[in-house]
């Protein structure tokens, strides 16, 4: 049921200019870059600046049930930061400073609206990085990298953002404000609540502030190495031999022969060798970084690359940032996120190659290939059917990939888009239990309300 | 109240000889290697040997609201896995095989009471190893490392527990038996179960198997370093330096002079220098890892210490394995696993230094400096007296910790012992959402009942 003019009236009061509900204002907020996830109209949208704001909405979306997503960048693919109909938006965008960096403790203080690369440029300013890396983190911010446990471009070495948050501010549903984990290296003296509310998509409270790891900044340049694959197969195994080295990279990604056509053209600058089936792109660190990157090269070889490079610097991960932009604009906007245990990733690669040929309906592949996490990218055209069609083919290899032990989602999350997904993976008793935390934690069920928990 | 006796001669006949009201057979079970936490004498013991045994006593446990310890190895130096009057004991030793190694996927599959140092042997013959490396890697389980979140000796490069474990299969309390987590690197697909129950020292379910990560063996043999200092300020300051250095080493551990010298005293093979305040120690991995070590001897150098030391292997690393036990035998049983931000080491050393004298009792150092997790070890005779005195001195000393932003614990875990000290950490908010998870779980509260949430 609706909020009445009234009770939405003591919400304006109780906000003041934190609170609109001018449409203009809302409609950039009322979506992430999620594709086809229906919006509903809320009766409003507020700017937090504190906690103490958020407290303030939570306790009156809570009184009078009102659904409530949460915003910050606005990244999101799943569809996890998409209006209501009648909801409350809850924009964190405005909460984007980094109260504190302490180098000789290791960590960094921040409030969840900070784009990744703003933070990393700040802390570059103090020979510190925040490892975390979301191919997006020109426009995706930290409380985005936590509400969906995001990975990155640096994840083979550094792992995802749940390895590097040691604790949060929450505010739950009913408006209590919550401190969890610690500003130190080891903790055990409660229940694993940050790691539980990273990856939680919204669903368990709002993060208002994250106190994330940082470490120094390599003294070397990095090295960024490719190698060309004709085959698909190759490649994979190929990604297995390096992941199991002693010297793993710090990157490991994969593009196909059709992505690296696209982005080709985007950077006549910057031609690549154009693969017969697959490029794999890594990056190297540390003072070994460039006889590490040709022993990967090496490696690639040995493994059946058809050429290889190696070069000073980052600016071919340009390649991979760019690849799911020049994929969108290229009419192909319905990315899934697969991840597959890496002996699987040969034998998922070529299942997605054969469903694309049955469905006749181009399927472009990107992904983690280090972390077997793979984006495959589907050719959608306008209307209805195209949408049907393409969405019954990612559904398809969603049910392929968890045959050999694979899940629906690496890193976007289950949000809104994936929920009917979910049955094919986890039991009914995971769901209930699930649920039964959910209900423990917001019983009303305000918050980001029908996703990732259902 | 006590179940009747054909309520527990229900469970003889569902179990057979899995279980028994033997005292002599339970007694061994009834205690782990807590100081001074009373046991309370079980109606019974359940001997585990799988998931579905674990799920018929929690049915039974349930059904007739019996509280149950859990316990693998008994290691524990918290109490969690003593048992209650009038309880059931389920011990899960019997359940410790390798079900699968799976180098490609870099995982393998355990049962919980598999010890760790047989885990990492029969690894080893495939050239892999699991990093969490608890100093008791002799006596103590993975499923003890999964219910403590345990550090150990490599936590410096490598992390602790919950860095490691992929999935579990978990038995509720009501005995539904659930899978959390997956195989594959990275997974989002549901919340974040897995971490929730690592560390939850048996209060929200009891893990019957383990999905963990593997490495590949490092092909070099390691190097280890040691460092004396006449001051703890000095150990303090390397320590931050180490740990913010660009190659930091992969242990580093304190050892405070008494303690050295102790160790000495059983050792008269392996006599190590002894410092004036408190030994450094440290080890290397890698293709460079005999200039890293000498680089961080330099390094201690430079911070002031008197004499340093750097060789190929492990075997320096006894001198950390035996100081609890030589501790033990010298009178001093009761250890404390604070931990705090590096920065503050030095100050909380002193700080402890301090409170020895002030109450005329001795506490030995020894910890993980590179984590800035220490284990106070404080004197203790004979008689409640006694063990009253050395808890009150244990008590301050823990205050004092937090102040800089320490932990009560670091990775021993709260169990039964730091109840008590939780409300100096925790505010209320965070215990009620704490107990209102634990009640979802386990709305009759027999799982490890008052222990860790409470």
């Amino acid at each position: 049921m609706r909020a009445s003019e009234e009770e939405i009236q003591e919400l304006a009061t109780a906000l003041g200019e934190k609170f609109t509900t001018d449409e203009t204002t809302i409609r950039p907020y009322m979506r992430d870059q999620s594709w086809m996830v229906p919006e509903g109209t809320p009766i409003g949208a507020v700017f937090a600046q504190s906690a103490q704001d958020v407290s303030t909405a939570l306790k009156w979306a809570n009184a009078h049930k009102v659904p409530v997503s949460v915003r910050t960048g606005g990244s999101g693919l799943a569809g996890g930061a998409v209006s209501y109909a009648d909801g409350l938006i809850i924009s964190l965008d405005k909460m984007n400073r980094i109260l504190e960096i302490n180098p000789e403790n290791s960590y960094a203080i921040v409030e969840p609206g900070i784009i990744n690369e703003e933070f990393n440029r700040q802390l570059g300013l103090e020979g510190y990085f925040f490892a975390p890396d979301p191919a997006s983190a020109s426009i995706a911010t930290i409380g985005g990298n936590i509400a969906t446990n995001a990975g990155g471009l640096r994840a083979v070495s550094y792992g995802v953002t749940i390895d590097w948050v040691k604790g949060l501010e929450v505010v739950l549903a009913d408006g209590r404000i919550i401190h969890t984990g610690s500003k130190t290296i080891k903790n055990v003296s409660s229940l694993n609540l940050t790691q539980l509310f990273v990856g939680s998509e919204g669903t368990l409270g709002v993060v208002t502030q994250a106190t994330v790891k940082i470490e120094r900044l390599p003294e070397h340049e990095p090295y960024t190495f490719l190698a060309s694959f004709d085959s698909i197969e190759d490649a994979g195994y190929a990604t297995i031999a390096m992941r199991d080295s002693d010297n793993r990279p710090v990157s490991l990604e994969l593009i196909d022969a059709f992505t690296v056509d696209l982005v080709n053209k985007r950077h006549p600058d910057m031609q690549v060798p154009q693969p017969g089936a697959a490029l794999l792109l890594g990056q190297t660190l540390g003072e070994n970084a460039e006889e590490q990157a040709n022993t990967m090269a090496e490696l690639c070889k040995e493994f059946g690359a058809s050429e290889t490079h190696v070069e000073k610097g980052n600016d071919l991960l340009a390649v991979r940032r760019d690849a799911y932009p020049a994929l969108q604009d290229a009419g192909m906007p319905v990315i899934g996120d697969v991840s597959v245990p890496i002996a699987s990733l040969a034998e998922v690669i070529q299942g997605i190659e054969e469903l694309s040929q049955k469905y006749n309906r181009r399927v472009a592949i990107i992904g983690h290939a280090g972390d077997g996490n793979l984006h495959p990218i589907v050719q959608c055209g306008e209307g209805l059917e195209e949408s049907a069609a393409a969405e019954a083919l990612l559904d398809e290899i969603v049910k392929m990939a968890i045959e050999p032990g694979g899940v629906i989602s690496g890193e976007h999350g289950i949000g809104y888009l994936k929920r009917h997904d979910l049955p094919e993976m986890l039991s009914q008793d995971v769901i209930d239990v699930q649920r039964s935390i959910k209900n423990a934690l917001d019983p009303n069920n305000i918050l980001t309300p029908g996703r990732k928990v259902y």
